[in-house]
């Protein structure tokens, strides 16, 4: 069965890999399954074809016959699932795999998500700049229990899984406000993610489909 | 095997439900399993024995004989694969279900959180009144859709499910704000959560460890 995810025709940030889409991209590529492409206009989000698809009119969407989803968490979550290479075997360790998940998304994403805020749309109100290093010093409050935790390891728990995609994929974010560099094993952690060869064809993928070129190349 | 779950010794609400163990509690009780709860006090939060449960120090943990997780979304997502009640059996209609746990989490909660920061952490600043009104700005855009999709159903999808309960929980925290009763039928949704017998026992053993009593009364 065919699976169709959803991207932005144009993601805003110009192809660095930092819209959703790639998050599912990475766990497609990861667990070795096709998928196609198709690409949604910024009007196109809000209207009702879209919405019926995700009600937030955001991407990416996934479709699988007739198996509609949203939302990068429960999408991954749906692959890692049905394709070895995600998840491991053993129900404990997987159960922790899954926490790693929703601890990306639910607890270290959040402040992140304020200072992409604060700086797509609030970077022209008069507190900006004296507000700036307090939605900062939040997100060390999250990277520094991570780092202290993740210390030595090359993963959170054991060998590679979504816990670790979804991780990787949130702290990619952080790259341009030198944040992440305060602490050098994530900073590592997150390269060893961006050097996975399905990190590298998600990549490349996402950066096609921005410059208007099939998503297979 | 006995299930343990950790709670605050002394909700920072008081007892008014919003503390994350309440989530845990409540989906404890849709599907009848017992639990004892093991308070925790702020500064033990921090301390080794608690961060090797909950590596961001925080509470609900959950542990089950060998198996330890944290996270709401994991530990709910944990009980409603193991016991009848929270998630559908068709495996579609389960991975939509999924799919509005993480949409709770991570589409509509961020803002909320946003808000709940800005009270408590911003109040005190110079911006705090004139940056309100954007971050309200930013959570109508989300019960907006959620509003809409809703329509006059009663859940989101079908019966009951995991998804609701994470909603629900999620949307609790708007009461104080007002923001909910520009929505009815989200007010109404919340309301349909807050009248299950579950959640009301959930509640009130979440009340009664804040009084200093024994979590089953």
């Amino acid at each position: 069965m065919t699976i169709v995810i959803t991207a932005f025709e144009r993601s805003p940030d110009g192809g660095k890999g930092l819209a959703r889409d790639t998050r599912v991209r990475w766990a497609l590529e990861e667990v070795g399954q096709p998928y196609e492409v198709r690409p949604v206009s910024f009007p196109a989000l809000k209207e009702p074809a879209h919405l019926a698809l995700h009600p937030f009119g955001q991407i990416p969407t996934y479709e699988e016959g007739d198996l509609a989803l949203f939302e990068t968490g429960s999408i991954v979550l749906h692959i890692a699932e049905r394709h070895a290479g995600l998840l491991p075997k053993d129900a404990k360790a997987r159960a922790r795999a899954i926490t790693w998940m929703f601890a990306a998304l639910n607890t270290v994403e959040p402040p992140i998500l304020e200072l992409v805020t604060a700086r797509l749309l609030e970077s022209d109100k008069p507190w900006s700049q004296e507000r700036l290093p307090l939605v900062q010093d939040r997100i060390r409050d999250r990277l520094k229990p991570l780092s202290a935790r993740l210390g030595s390891a090359d993963w959170l728990e054991g060998g590679f899984s979504a816990g670790d995609l979804m991780m990787v994929s949130v702290l990619l974010r952080l790259k341009p406000s030198g944040l992440l560099d305060e602490y050098p094993n994530l900073a590592a952690y997150v390269a060893r993610g961006e050097a996975r060869p399905a990190y590298k064809r998600a990549f490349a993928a996402q950066s096609a489909t921005n410059a208007g070129k099939s998503p297979t190349g």
